[in-house]
């Protein structure tokens, strides 16, 4: 039986994770290939710390002396940071090897050039593991969903993010005990902006839009906005009519261009998101023939990573040639910023409110649930400089009984 | 550009959409196949009803005149019953014709017989419309689950018992009230067998099991039942203790078998099941990798079940040859008979009640939450022979804040 010989660059969680998933399920990838898969070599950065990996596997610091082994067949790419991961990757797939990684930051930043890159030499690009760990996202927009056109796809897409939610509502507790409580977990890094900011879901949220729709917004016209902000005070009076804090990645297809937002929003039981708790993973994609699909799972871990790598190791094996992007022609969907819809509103005076922007209840002290378009808010905004507003999914009915019920703590 | 030439047996909801949307994204298909997609000839039952088909289209009642068209590619069957389906699609699978079926009750008897017949004749057969309408479960399981050990699947395959749960319990009527409903909203059929004694559930059960697994288990050792002995009253009682009935498919992976049921059961909050309401389908796998995964969409209609037939197409298109199915190794799951978890049981008397079945709550008037294996109860099932049980699926935590609170109606 022929082999088809692998490399891993780095050896942090996903590394590892698919070093020993190789091993542990090698019958599996044999009967699937008809090919035996061997690790041949592994990329570290600190040769003295101890290690569990075979003697026979040749593990070095030095990038070149991989790009040089007689036989190289696939790249696993799992490092952190876009350098040096896009150099060794242009070079090898320069070599002639395809290329698997996980790392979004990476891949964001320069997706675009590598399939490129990777069509010129007839060899594949898998990056399932670069959105929602492993839930197979990309595989399906583009392996099981080729015809139906993508009108709109949203995702809780940082486990993190989405767990410290979840504490502050379900404990009662602040961002800060809940942000520790995640890297006690080791759910967050001791840095944790790339998570919080979301910057790690922005990342994310554009590689969807280029599969989805052959296309990406313009980075810097995409609300960014991380769940720093947000007190469980204000989540524990919008729970009070049945509204959840959500991060959510939206990406809309407006025709001639992609809109796209990141950031937390509200929904109401009815939203698929709504029940998404802790660190896992969700994606909701609407398209045209199939309606709303939602894909729920783990979106970090060893394994749940490393399964999203081997599965792509098998698509790129067994692909004999690059598979590039597809350009879809995609449905449209109206101006969102023109369409009203409903919204909480902080720090709201209700005598100085324009009336285009019609007051549908007061949930707590200069708390509003407001019925407006975005352009309105925005217009409000200019006059109270101090409100906040978060958008409700969905349809909206209060959940209040009694007006009297309701007191901000 | 050449012509891919189709011929679509029936033309009911799943025949219309099929035709339809091969019209609306012909742009979509020639871009992904490379050749026009055309509709050659569609079979109808009965000539005289006026149909919305172009005049390029031959249309006839007569299965022999389409099987002599001179060229052929693909065959979608979307009729009901085994037969004269089965038959149908042996003689174009033997032109050498792909074949993609939405019959589900013709597949679970007799997909493998198809399945080898089209191999031996290098063609492919898509049945993705089978199960679960328009989510893509089965290509999910096929293609990008390849190397991931599956463990257990369990499934919400039937729209109309879940949307007739749903309404049991929102609206707190009868069975016969929201069958009734269900029908009037299109969902039933005037024989609602099929769909409320759990077979239709139980046929899709089948076709995943060959799937995930590669084999079935005995049709006659399958749990099977339907949603016609819940009433709204015992549904009542489950909801003060914040559980759900939901008919739910279950398989799971026991080494030399694979072990089914097809039946109700409560779910807490915290499964991924306990919110998906109204005709809404769910599939959950779990995996030795990337643990569990939900996918959830609309089971049923018009183009979502279209979707998952012109998905298919491309998919058999681009299939150069037959796949088959495959025989995984599988992780095992210890026996589940003798697993200790919680049921509610009701109809049970107390004081006659065998040590080995611990008694947890009284939530209603001799409906209990007991603590005990499946053979302990029906070891219990042969005392008491009056008792009924339902699993509780999870952990299971007592939402009763007095006892005093849970009356029985």
């Amino acid at each position: 039986m022929s082999v088809i010989k692998v490399a891993i660059l780095g050896f942090g969680t996903v590394g590892e994770g698919v070093y020993r998933t190789i091993q542990s399920h090698s019958d599996e990838l044999s009967a699937v290939l008809g090919k035996k898969v061997e690790v041949a070599a592994i990329l570290i950065k600190n040769k003295d710390r101890k290690r569990n990996i075979h003697d026979e596997v040749f593990v070095t610091t030095n990038f070149e002396e991989i790009l040089q082994l007689p036989q190289l067949d696939v790249v696993v790419e799992a490092i952190v940071d876009k350098e040096p991961a896009f150099t060794y990757l242009k070079n090898v797939i320069q070599r002639g090897c395809h290329v698997i990684t996980a790392n979004k930051e990476m891949f964001a930043h320069h997706g675009k050039e590598l399939l490129e890159l990777a069509e010129k030499n007839s060899v594949s690009v898998g990056f399932e593991a670069t959105v929602a760990g492993g839930i197979p996202v990309i595989q399906t927009l583009r392996q099981l969903l080729k015809i139906n056109r993508v009108q709109q796809i949203e995702g809780i897409l940082n486990g993190t993010s989405n767990f410290i939610l979840t504490e502050m509502r379900e404990k009662k507790q602040s961002f800060e005990e809940s942000l520790l409580q995640a890297q006690e977990n080791g759910y967050a890094e001791a840095n944790p902006t790339n998570d919080v900011e979301g910057f790690d879901a922005f990342y994310k949220t554009m590689i969807l839009s280029q599969i989805a729709f052959g296309v990406e917004p313009e980075w810097d016209e995409v609300e960014r906005e991380g769940i720093t902000s947000i007190t469980s005070e204000l989540m524990e009076t919008a729970g009070k009519i049945g509204l959840k804090f959500k991060h959510i990645a939206s990406l809309i297809n407006e025709g001639n261009q992609v809109k796209a937002s990141v950031k937390p929003v509200l929904v109401g039981s009815e939203h698929p998101f709504y029940h998404v708790e802790g660190v896992e993973n969700a994606v909701a994609v609407h398209s045209d023939l199939v309606g709303r699909i939602t894909l729920q799972g783990p979106g970090a871990g060893m394994f749940p990573t490393a399964s999203a790598v081997i599965e792509d190791l098998v698509y790129v094996c067994q692909s004999s040639s690059s598979k590039k992007l597809t350009v879809k022609t995609s449905s449209v969907l109206p101006n969102q910023h023109k369409k009203i819809k409903y919204w909480l509103v902080q720090g709201l005076i209700p005598h100085n409110c324009p009336p285009f922007i019609s007051l549908e209840e007061e949930i707590g002290e200069g708390i509003f649930v407001v019925k407006a378009s975005k352009d309105d808010l925005n217009h409000l905004e200019k006059q109270q400089t101090a409100i906040r507003y978060f958008s409700i999914e969905g349809e909206f009915q209060s959940k209040i009984v009694s007006k009297e019920s309701v007191t901000v703590n």
